[in-house]
């Protein structure tokens, strides 16, 4: 292993919009709160990056798959005016990626739960575990909030340091998928699943089984919630969206039925839309 | 007593729009699921109308106060083409008001819990009990739905007829209220308050004590809103309205600070705004 | 069709234990509230009764399948005093059996979501839905209750009059099961299992999917308990039976593994037992 | 400020009973899961212990209030053959006292939510934050927990070093308490009332405002749960408690009505004793 990497980096220019006026805290961090009002001219770059050291917490995890999330296309594309379309927490250059799993390489020296070998999925969210929403629960809500693939190197490298506790094992995915290919793709889902989840069965706090369940858009994350739905025992499940291709593979996940919101609401005398 | 008495009916004219075509059901009950695509030209009548008589499981209630709702207003007032503004299940003619209490004058023969002087304050939305909804907990979500007010005869008389089932005992009240129009006030405010109970506490599965309660607008559900909020132990209560006599009365019912939320958004840069 | 039908019915005499005083409710009603304090000589005979008529919001149900519930047992047995075992409310004669599905024979004038033909399971509790539990959403604390099997008569007959209110379709039923009497034997676990779904997911509130689940004793309950469990999305199902083919129904319904919990406490130093 | 203090230090000696062997990580430790199978002849001395150093994230309290809890009663008693009571997990020596409110002395380089003077109580267990129960959200059942008072040096000292983020800022305490003494009286009483919080809104996910409450014993943590419920809006509150005192004690944090179990359940004919 040399200690040199290819990886697929964001760069871009601080160049903080006219009305906008970055704060001292920005400007030392280079973060910016919200990318869209000061990240400039946005280009990703394939190059030769080192392969990070690890700290005596953290973990060295071979990727080994990485999707490309819609949030991983705003960071790309710009607006007339040059600016990142990507509304939230930034700092570049940054390496891409958040929907990743892969390998465990090499381990600090306080880390005991995980080993060299171990397949791991991980958390995109970096929380710290000591600020008030931390300790309250609310880890998304962190106020020394770090996120990976936005402000620090995510997937789209071949090596990637981590602190342990966000690195979930997926070992036992060998029982279900028969590939190595299959287990890290499959693992590289759990992040956006997560998002479904979290909203379902913890902002929502779930359903009774049994229940009835309506998935407005079949996209990635509405397709993880018609599984999740599914596996959670939803007695049916219903979802709306427009695309055929989706719309088959909504079923394919678990829907029961699956409507086109355009096509129920053609032109015409339509009593429901009145309001 | 005599069996005659007064009462503000609500007349109307069944007259569906053009582009509308009543449903059987509709025509054979003369109840308009959408009240505003059939019911023409409102009208409310002071008139005299006979006292009702009441079934075995019905509860004669001499009327002592009655809120006006802004449902209410919609119901009085029309469009550009005389149609009712309320939107939702109506029947005419129906005496108006459903934000009420009274004092039990008479019961039914099969009624045990209630007796005459007893004050009490109603449901609005008389349920079955009986369909798939009720038999699930969804009361409000009945099949067989009657609307005290909409589509049966409601508060702004002098005697209603109702269902027991639907009147709560507020004799306790005179612990806290002292002349007997406070206790009805606060009576018929009920209905209303229950609006927000039903929000926080069983839709939203309310919030743990003291947390940060956020309520967006201080109108009667608002505040409301706030008074419950603070009586279940809310830590801070923040409320948004632009009004100065409804953002002091959130004050006096229990909220911490009241912003106006027109005035947060002024023109200029809005960081916030931009999304 | 003729008028009479044979039936297994629990007699008993009434004989108060003599530091027992009953209400004047119970001696008015022939109601015990703790059957096991005035029911005496409890026998089951099988004999010829009428068919019962239905009133207008009931429905004349044809039995076809009835579990034996350990209640059932403790209804047959005495103690060595002579009384019924079975502590809860008892009127006799009664009809036994509540743990039912049949088939409807014929429905009341007033009966509009059922009709001849249709596979129905059946509530135990009879609850009035219009007393202050039952309002508020706590049907089994219903201050007027009725219990099938109980208080009036269950399903050891042929046909039974029930209140359409707690006649549940299984039609689908037919889906999954292959002949008539799958279909209604799986109709029959119906009550049990619900016993199992309401402790878990609603005095509960349910788990997390993927969360583990213990259950302790794989009876009747237990096992519903457990496949309620796999269906609603359990990650790691954990039980506690000593019974060996009980045992085996665990891990055939759903169990990942189960224990021994006599095993796992054997004579000699076991640390976990002090307390 | 020397370097040394005075502190209320808990010794013991490592004794295992005969028919218990310690694992091999309880003798390299010297943690012993369960206290009362392996420490012999606890006795609390007052002596002279360093003053702490802290580390980055720690923070140095300078101790002004502590409790004292009926486990602490149960670390100093023992048994007949000598072994602590107590029966969790326990390092000794250590610095008694866990219901601890103290002031800010100092904070280490790394903590930013904190400052000198700042008024705090602390957390008992000491969480990881890292590992599995931990971040799903289960502090208490961290498999790496250290327990201020059992494991590691609580309140019965003059400062205590502590992670930052087991503590909680209370200077808000000055708007309801007038005295210094008041106001940490009442800050070592937040870590037993927040036993009762986590029993009433956590496990068991609080109840709907106007619900009656019961509370079983009114002893520090039933009182606190009697202050809790009242707090967060139950109806009516319910105590059972046989001690005068304490049951006047419960009247007066809320109880509306306050029976002593043992009264209600006299010699003779008890029926609902039966069970």
């Amino acid at each position: 292993m040399t200690d040199k990497q290819l990886a697929a980096v964001l760069h871009a220019d601080w160049k903080a919009r006219p009305d906008y006026q970055p704060t001292q805290l920005e400007i030392a961090t280079r973060r910016a709160t919200y990318a869209s009002r000061v990240w400039h001219n946005p280009r990703v770059i394939v190059e030769e990056i080192p392969i990070p050291e690890i700290g005596p917490k953290d973990v060295l995890v071979k990727l080994k798959a990485c999707g490309i999330c819609g949030s991983d296309m705003h960071l790309y594309e710009s607006d007339k005016d040059g600016y990142i379309l990507y509304p939230g927490l930034v700092k570049t250059p940054v390496v891409l990626g958040h929907e990743l799993s892969g390998q465990v390489e090499r381990v600090g020296s306080d880390v005991s739960g995980l080993k060299p070998g171990d397949m791991v999925a991980c958390e995109e969210m970096w929380w710290c575990g000591e600020c008030d929403p931390c300790r309250t629960g609310y880890l998304n809500q962190c106020i020394n909030l770090m996120e990976m693939g936005f402000t620090d190197n995510g997937g789209c490298e071949q090596y990637m340091s981590i602190h342990h506790k966000f690195c979930w094992k997926i070992n036992d995915f060998k029982k279900i998928f028969k590939t190595e290919d299959g287990i890290y793709e499959a693992g590289s889902l759990v992040e956006p699943a997560c998002v479904a989840y979290n909203a379902m069965f913890v902002r929502a706090e779930g359903f009774k089984p049994g229940s009835s369940v309506v998935v407005w858009g079949a996209g990635p994350i509405g397709l993880g919630a018609i599984a999740l739905a599914k596996a959670a025992g939803a007695g049916k499940i219903i979802a709306f969206e427009p695309r055929k291709k989706r719309a088959e593979l909504a079923k394919a996940v678990g829907a029961d039925d699956v409507f086109d919101q355009y096509e129920l609401v053609k032109p015409g005398p339509q009593p429901w839309r009145r309001f």
